[in-house]
């Protein structure tokens, strides 16, 4: 195998094509192993402790991580709350807390509030620091189990054409998404969203550079029927000025089982999750719903991280 | 043995005296044996993960349960405070929650403030799903242990007369306990309690049905020379309108060195813990007093669901 | 080796220089060995569960205590706000939570808001307790994590001059690190703080009366050219009436760049961390400055005190 040569995992733009395939592929194997023998893995970071660093709540991501951790045998200290419940109240700063940390364990996993610390606590690490999203900035491994779920059910990701739905301003995973897909030829995006919560400039730049097709719609219906892929995401009602605005906003931007009558057959749809009422619950039924395999393949993928950043 | 059916823990109405045979006779193994040598179970669920999953606080549970775990040698995910922390504060289902944990996790262990919830999650779980409690609902394995306890004490279960004492209404555990000793003969329950906080219609039409005697009185003195087993819980100044009311009641309902000299010598005095001063502290050292056992047996007990559940 | 003759760790009186001299080795010899060989110490207390008990939050002591217990293959039971969290709020008693707790565990590690607490706990409990912090009281292994800095900085402890500079009064570090020094000959401390954090008259009397020399100081200047070992801890702004108080006077226990010029070429500056701005990060750089690996060696101090604590 190639080496894996990356130290720490804080952006997606980190990666190209050839640390993606290695990647996936340890996925595609530990998946295929553990189904048929559990025990497999339960030796193989044995010796190895994983510190969950939360400073933000996220119940999900958190036990993804660390039931990737336990699938490979490996030691977890965890903590749900830094923020509110460590040093942290009382004024030390990240660079302070991530060197005691990296004293602790062998590999960081780390959400926070503030855009750009994931990176900021590699700098001053001495152990591998995995970025489980920061603020408005990244969750690269949502990304990673993103584009994972998409290699999973289309023979190649080149010349698939896109729909990212919903809140293109604060989510992190399309934005992470949309930096991860520019590796790939002949890729569309089309970007779906109420105006207040359009995708930021610096993203469709990336893509011009990068020679990704995107456009913006505001139509759900109209775009449907073009793409390979629908990614829904939340809209928070935090982003608009009235209740109003955000139900006449947020109401366009469901996806039931008539909409998805409009979709390609051999379609995906994909939700970062948690969802609460964007996409209705009868279209779970569908064989095209993705989004619960989605949380399934995240365990794959980060046990494939955690092993190719630990076992040298 | 006897092949053992349960898919999940939900309620004590799903246990037969076959059922809680298997259990009692599983624990009884396990204690015997960890104390000669607690490295025997070490591995014995080495490659099994269990998710704590706890929307309300309860270190005492959850440690009980963890503690099961790791003397069995599996790992644990653990959240103390899911409602809180979790998805769930951003408005995600029971149902998607549980459909993405049982992708992380090979058992998960539920404390949820909705009664019912546990039945819920089990319905769309694809691993099995124990009720740590679920609001005014049920706590069955608090009732296995109790049983457990009983059954450690006398040699059978038939014929024996309980008093259960204090907030009835509300508390869950004497709930439980109640419908698990429907499955014995010659059984009596005094439920002795303030008016406020009397036990429900629907478990004294059970035990009609069930052809279990019992009956309601209003002093303990009274009671408790009649008794096998009196069984102590918390009343909470919540449920009483004002002070003086609640101070006069709880008054009634305490259980101290004079009253216990009242009970036969060969009865016991349980409580499910945590208690403030239903029993005074002198009693702990009376031979009768039987609750910190139950709290140690919980272990043995749910090792013993914990193996059965899992190692198949 | 010498049998280790305590069962808990909760003051720093407890030990003497032969437990010390044993703590020390053992925790060399995993050091060591840890470098060389990570797996050595994989299964050493495979069977064993450590309950951390946090009634007040510390995710730092937390993981320094979790990733020993971890290195050395033990299992952990962990709560990071047992106060709030757990029946401790609805009423329970230390007493009867340690009586349930040393049930499920068999070791506690307990950190608490009540000075006194981790004693009255030892008393109950029939597993060993290990005090993380009981509010004002001490922090045993915290002086024990310092004096091993110490001891691997100098060939002896013997003669050497120490100035502890800050908040004294509730630093509590300072009161067990004071106590512990009282084993060792021709000590001299310099107490160095605002009037209103001034060291307690207890530790002064203890140290005259085990001829300990001490001395207060007012000027952080005068005393850094006179030490071996200067030891910061954070002053806070609770403890001053107004705000301009604690600016005047934190402002003059700030060691800087240019402060550290004043010391002897071969010292050393301690912190029990966090820091906030007692120490500027320029002096990270210098040789002397031990903070950070003063909480890599609590690593190996607590390894050993699990180890000794539990391996029997």
């Amino acid at each position: 195998m190639t080496r894996f040569s990356l130290k720490h995992v804080y952006e997606s733009q980190q990666f190209d094509l050839e640390l993606l395939d290695i990647i996936f592929k340890v996925a595609d194997e530990m998946k295929n192993d553990l189904l048929a023998k559990p025990r497999l893995y339960a030796d193989v970071l044995k010796d190895k402790i994983m510190a969950s660093l939360f400073y933000e709540p996220s119940t999900r991501t958190r036990f993804s991580f660390e039931s990737a951790m336990a699938r490979l045998g490996g030691s977890i200290l965890t903590t749900e709350n830094a923020k509110e419940f460590s040093s942290a109240s009382k004024g030390e700063t990240l660079y302070d807390s991530t060197s005691v940390m990296c004293g602790y364990a062998d590999l960081i996993v780390m959400r926070h509030n503030e855009p750009g610390s994931a990176k900021m606590a590699a700098e001053v690490s001495s152990v591998p620091i995995i970025n489980a999203g920061d603020g408005s900035g990244q969750h690269p491994t949502q990304a990673l189990l993103d584009l994972y779920t998409i290699k999973d059910n289309f023979s190649t990701i080149d010349g698939l054409t896109f729909a990212m739905v919903g809140d293109l301003k604060y989510g992190r995973t399309v934005r992470s998404l949309s930096y991860l897909l520019t590796k790939y030829n002949n890729i569309k995006i089309y970007y779906v969203s109420p105006l207040v919560c359009k995708m930021d400039e610096d993203i469709k730049d990336y893509l011009t550079t990068n020679n990704v097709e995107w456009e913006e719609a505001g139509s759900l219906e109209k775009v449907l029927p073009l793409v390979d892929c629908v990614y829904m995401t939340r809209i928070q009602k935090e982003r608009f000025h009235n209740l109003k605005d955000y139900e006449k906003a947020s109401g366009k931007y469901i996806l039931d089982v008539e909409k998805i009558k409009l979709m390609k057959q051999k379609s995906i749809i994909m939700h970062p999750l948690p969802r609460v009422d964007e996409i209705s619950q009868e279209v779970d039924k569908d064989p095209r719903a993705q989004y619960f395999n989605q949380a399934v393949n995240g365990l794959y993928v980060r046990m494939a991280l955690l092993y190719l950043l630990l076992d040298r």
